[in-house]
Order: C-alpha cells, then structure tokens, then sequence
C-alpha cells in the first residue's frame, strides 16, 4: 500500500505499509542525499512549490528540508520565527491560507505548539503539510530518517529491539519513533529519570524504566535523546548535568558494554559530555551522521511521494 | 501604450493605458501565481538578477515577490531588515550601488521611510527599481493587486465606486489604490475617524467622511485598512480596538446591509474582530484571498514588463 | 600551475602561479559578474551544493557568494548566526559534519574566531571550505578581488607599490592582501596609528609607517581600511573620528596630490567622512564598485576551480 496521504502530520496512524512505502522512496534518493564530492546529477524537475515556515528555530531540520526540495528541483522559500507577520496579529491559519493563495503546493510546518500542523492541514485542503516538529507532539521525518537508518543496518527492523534514554516526556522524537518502530514490529523500552517519563499508558507498547543498565542489556540500539532546556515549563528543573550523564548518559563506559554491534543514535543537536559522550558521537557504533544523510533521503522521499 | 518605464515607484503619474498594460501582464500570469496542486509548468528562464531589499519587516510582500521570481526562472536573493550592512554606517545609495555593481537587474525595495525607492532609483541608472512599499507614500505593487481582483469581478473599473476605510492617513495601500482606481475612472472614497483622515487637497478627487455607514451606502467595493501601530509616531494614540470597529469596522451587521455582490478586501494581514470581523473576512463577498494570488500575478506581470 | 587545493584558507602559502590560476578564471567570469540590464545567459550547471555559514553578520560578502552560486548554477543555501542550532550547544565541528552528511560540497564560512575554517577544513575531507573571513585572520577571497581590481587596471601587479592605510593590526583584509601582493611582487606599505600598527615581524616584507603623508608620495594604489568598532576588544578605544579623518583619511585634500593614475581602493562598507571623504569614493580615482564586481567574478573563479 503506497502513502498516498494528502499529509504527513505523524508516524501514528500510519500502516506498516505506508512507512514501508515512504522508506523505499527514501532508499532511492539515498545517493542524492549525501554524496559528497564529485558533480551532482541535475535536480529533478518535480513542479512543486514548497514553503518551510519555522515558527522554532531548527537549522538542521530546516536545511535537510530545503536540499531535499532542491535536490528535487522544487520552488523553495523559508519563513522563519521572528520575521513573521504573525506578530501583526494575524491567526497561523491566516498566514496558512495567504501561502496557500500564492499556488503553494507543500507546506512545511514547525511550530511550538502541539496540532498547529493538523489545524493547518484541515483548514488548507489544496496543500500538503507536512510536520517538522510541533511541541511535544509529533516528528515525523525524524522518526522515518532513524527508521531508514536502522533499516540499512539491520535489513529489518521487525523483532529489534530499541531504547530510547533521556528526556522521554517532552520528546516528538520518541513518539514518532515510537509509533514507527512499533507497527514496523520493534520493541520499544523508554528510558529516564522517573519525572521525565510519560504517564502510565502513553506509550502502551513500550517497556518504560529508569534504570538504564538494565535496559541495555539486550538492546539492538540505544538512542540518546538531547535534554531540551527550552522545552521545560518555568518551575521545571532540568536535570543536573553530571549527575544526569552518570546515570543516562551514553558514556564509553557505559557503551562498552554494549554487545558487538549494537547501535548508537542521536536526533542531534549533540550535548557532548551530557547525553552522550564525544568518544561515543564519534565512535565506530555511532550512526549519528547516518542519521543526518537520511533525514534528507527521507525528506526527498516524502517530497516525491507527495508529487505523485 | 505599453509600460516601458524603468522602475515602479508608484501609480501616481502613470497612464491608463500604462496601468493597463501591467493588469493584462499580470492575467496571462494567472493560472502560475495561484493554482495550487498539481505540478506546475517549468520556470520560465527569464535572464534577470533580482534582490529584494526589504528593511521593514515583512512576510506576504517579500513571499509574493519571491515566488514571483521563482516562477519566472530569476535569479534571486533576499536581504531583510536587521542584518544589514547599514548598520556598519553605509548609505542606503551605497547599498544600491553595490548591489548594482554584482550586475543585478531588480530591486524591489521596502523602506520606512518615504522617497527611498525613487532616490535609488535615480541613483541606480542601470538597475530597475521597484517600491515594495516606502513610508507612508505609495505601494504600487498592492494598488495593482486590488486593481487585477476588481477588474477580474467587474470586468471594468470604469465609474464603479470604491470605499476604503480606516487609518487613511498612514496608509500607502490608500495613496497607490487611489492613483490607480482615479485614472481607471473609478469614484474614491475615504472613509476613518476625522484625526485619521488626510489633509485637504492631498487626495482631490476623492471625496473624504468620518461617516462610514453613509459612505458605503452606494459602494460596489470596500476596502478595510489594518490599523497600522507601527506607523503611529509618539505621542499619537492608535484608536480604542472596540469603539474603532463599532465606527470604522467591516462587522457582521454592517455588511449585512450591503447591496448584493458589493465586494469587501483587506490588504491584510488582517486583525480579525478589529477592522474586521473574521466572518466577514471568510465570507462569500470576500477576496481577500484573491488578492494575495493577484498579488503574484502583478508582481510577475511587473517583473516581466521589465525583462522586455 | 593550477589553484588545485581542496580548500581556500588564505593567501598566505599560496604560490605565484595558483593565485595568478585562480585571478585567470575569474577573469573569465568577469561578464557574468557585473553586467546589469540585458539579460543574462543561463547559469551554468556546476553540479555543487554549497552552504554559506556566516557567524559574523555580511551583507555584501555573503550576497556576493550567494550570487556567484547562483550563476553557477550550484544547488546554495545560506545559515546566518542567530538561527544557528550551535545556540544549542552543538560544536561548530558538529555542524560542519552535519551538513557534510547532508551532501554538500562546498562550505563557505564566515566566522569571529580565527582558524575556524581552517579547522573545518581539517575536520571535513569531503568537503571544500573557503574562508570568507575569519576573526583577524584572513579574508582570501577579498584579497583576491583587490588583486584581480589592480591586475585589471595596471596590468601587471609586479613591481607596484600599494599602501594600506587604518586599522592594520585588527583586518584580515591587509593580511591577505600583504600575502597576495607580496607574492605577486608588488611592494607592500602598511599604515596607520603606532597603537594600530602590527607587531613588527608580522609582516616581515612591509614598511610600517604612521605618517602617511609620506607613504603615498611613490604609491601606485592606496587602500582606505574601514575603523571596524567591533573588533576593538573591551578597554581598547576606537580612534576619535576626526582626528583619525585629518591623519589617515584619504581626504579630497590629500588625495589631491596623489600622482595621476594612482588608485584609491576601499573594501566596504564605507563611513564616508571618516577613512574616506565621500568625494574620493565616488570620484574618477575610486575602484570601489570595481571591487565589488571583481568580488562576483573571484568567487565564481574559485567554485569552479573547486568543481574541478
């Protein structure tokens, strides 16, 4: 079954034959997406236009997503947070609409707030939008780039199994991957200090625990999550970092006792020293790059997908 | 008589058939400016070099410009607001000047202040310079929009009679529509509290009221004006929010009374509930939307009016 | 012999035949870079991605690159500092990898710090990094366009005697021009307030003066430096300035009594009034615009010296 979706707002939902679809398209940009050196072929002419609106600062997601539109030959533009008429005091709705009035054709979305991408795509029925991160919610793209990347080292991701560590409560990271690797038919376990972990039955599938060594022990890979300081409410403490990377961290330590083989993955920004350790990002289980070049396979995937 | 001037400061001063000339441009644009879905034709490769130098913030102007250069295959940058090399202490002429010296064809300005374009445009003898908007003097791109989305409803401007209410005073959108709508041989009226209104003489043929329920009694279109904060100097007082829209305001109950198939447009962005009511905004007179796509469509028959 | 380097740093290290390689083809961009009106033939298709990462805040470097890109017809995308995700902690090495697994090939980078681009360079051996200006380092890119400014005017940089004049201890601009000219066989004086001047050996081929009234009796080009404020470190005291105008300012005055033919350079942006009067910017003497056409034309030369 091909994602044949107007929209890309989430990893829930979707059919394992839908993501199947979406990382069989990124599979075959893989060699647009990361080569470097050498000549490029042209850009594809796909005839879209895209908007990327970042209503959150991003520049990794925002520059995966403006090569893959390049690399397909599409329109492209970007709207960033501060300048956005927006603070004129018109609705995200309105500006929606006003893109979609310029012949628009894809809307990139990532915004603070949870749903603001659903709201868009209802209310914008000639346009696909597709999710970048909207607060704590949903990252789609994400979730599909550690799904392609896991998929290209393991052949399958069926009967794998997965540990997601760190701040699991404020994490889009961990739900789309959650979702993905749940109906692709892995097992999650959910790993963190008790207070950064999701009430009982958010995640009804995944093992949740806060005793990272133990979660460890059979793991097929292990990803790190960055401590988002910004996502934390006022009242809210972050975690004290030496402490947090002694008891979460990927240390070389810990790492170490990994079995042979066993990956090593980060949504990045990297903390180095904090979630992870610099060794560890740089090390030979590291997929951390993989993950990149596959963010924007994954991008041209879902781009061409939905070029029809 | 075709448009043949090198640069677009304003609609003050041009011909009928000038203006013309740019509306037909602009309609055999249409179906690239706005349709969305689908995949779209090839950019034409129009051999221009654009920047849009935009140092007022913001976001539909410089979008609609940019997907405007986009579809004609331009050459294209955009320099916005805070960081640019002004601030070291070069003059905005200095500015221009090397701009011209990199051999771009096009700069489309937005400025504060008023007469910055036409300086620069003097200064610049190679170069095509068009107004995104100076000051409170003229916006001629905006003008052109209102005038395509009219012309398209009435098939002709000629003897129809148009209203725009609110911050007259401040407004550009007024000054430009005004031009354009006077020499097409439309009636003008402007309509805001008396404090908001233009001095005598400035707009001759217009008549001017603090009346708007009088005014649009023989209205075919009206015009609500965003209520501009950022234009009101110290010690002015922006109006009260609610006794403004019960006067001033395009509200539920006062279009209501509208003769059938008068048309209601807005510049935007739009403060709904202010000048007015979101109904009305989303509603079956509105072309607010139809504005932003002929929004594309001039700035591309502009554009292309210049590439000769 | 050829410019056949992976990266560009500096001019320091660079011999004779790579620079006069490198000046050749930018030669032959020359048309591409500042002819304005017309149209403009295609843009070639370099089959390059590049990334300009400005952590330092340009306009007019960083629109010279993105043009020189464009008419190239390189895949380009740009990073300004305050968007970037280094906020979140991330090394700058860690962003270079990253957009290095994205694909690209070629990283133009600005930045406050010197030996930033020469440590991506190290770090990333997939990737062409050119230095567009770090700390007070190097600026080769900049030293390149005065040469090829000379070059075009005299013919021969042999032999030439060029002065620098200003804030000589704080700019890349006078180290890459120092190297660039010394190795080319021009002769080299550098000039300003004893407290500007650089530490003797720094410049081992120069003459060091504080009187520059003398320096230009036998000048063949004399080159304003701009008073860069942001660069004097806290407790370190910008010259006053008038009184900086009346010693080292290329004043109408002084310029008066330069020989015919003698060249008055500046690389922007200028404060008129202060390192030079506007007269003498504008005046028959001034290569300013030139240089910033042969900025156009030196970073086409050097892409395509990259791109093989």
């Amino acid at each position: 079954m091909p994602f044949a979706r107007k929209d890309l707002l989430g990893l829930a939902g979707l059919e394992a034959a839908e993501i199947t679809d979406l990382l069989d398209r990124a599979e075959s940009h893989w060699g647009e997406a990361g080569s470097p050196g050498g000549s490029r072929p042209p850009a594809r002419a796909v005839g879209l236009s895209a908007v990327n609106l970042f209503l959150e600062p991003s520049t990794r997601t925002r520059c995966s997503f403006e090569l893959a539109e390049a690399r397909l030959g599409m329109e492209r533009l970007s709207i960033e947070g501060q300048r956005l008429s927006l603070e004129k005091g018109e609705t995200i709705v309105d500006t929606g609409r006003v893109l979609a009035a310029m012949g628009i054709n894809v809307l990139v979305v990532r915004h603070p707030e949870d749903g603001v991408p659903a709201l868009l795509a209802e209310e914008l029925p000639a346009v696909h939008v597709i999710n970048a991160g909207d607060g704590a919610n949903e990252h789609p793209t994400q979730g599909l780039l550690d799904l392609l990347t896991l998929r290209r080292l393991w052949g399958e991701i069926t009967g794998r199994r997965v540990v997601m560590v760190g701040d699991v409560s404020h994490s889009r990271v961990v739900r789309s991957n959650y979702h993905g690797l749940t109906v692709l038919g892995a097992r999650v376990t959910l790993c963190g200090p008790a207070h950064l972990l999701p009430a009982p039955g958010a995640y009804p599938e995944a093992r949740l625990t806060d005793d990272l060594d133990a979660a460890i022990v059979d793991a097929d890979g292990v990803m790190a999550l960055r401590i988002q300081h910004e996502r934390f409410s006022t009242g809210e403490a972050p975690p004290d970092p030496e402490s947090y990377r002694r008891r979460y961290g990927l240390t070389v330590e810990r790492v170490a006792r990994l079995a042979e083989g066993v990956a090593v993955l980060h949504p990045g920004p990297i903390n180095r020293g904090i979630e992870i350790d610099g060794e560890v990002a740089d090390g030979l289980r590291s997929l951390v790059l993989r993950q990149v070049t596959a963010g924007v396979a994954v991008r041209m995937g879902v781009l061409s997908a939905m070029a029809g």
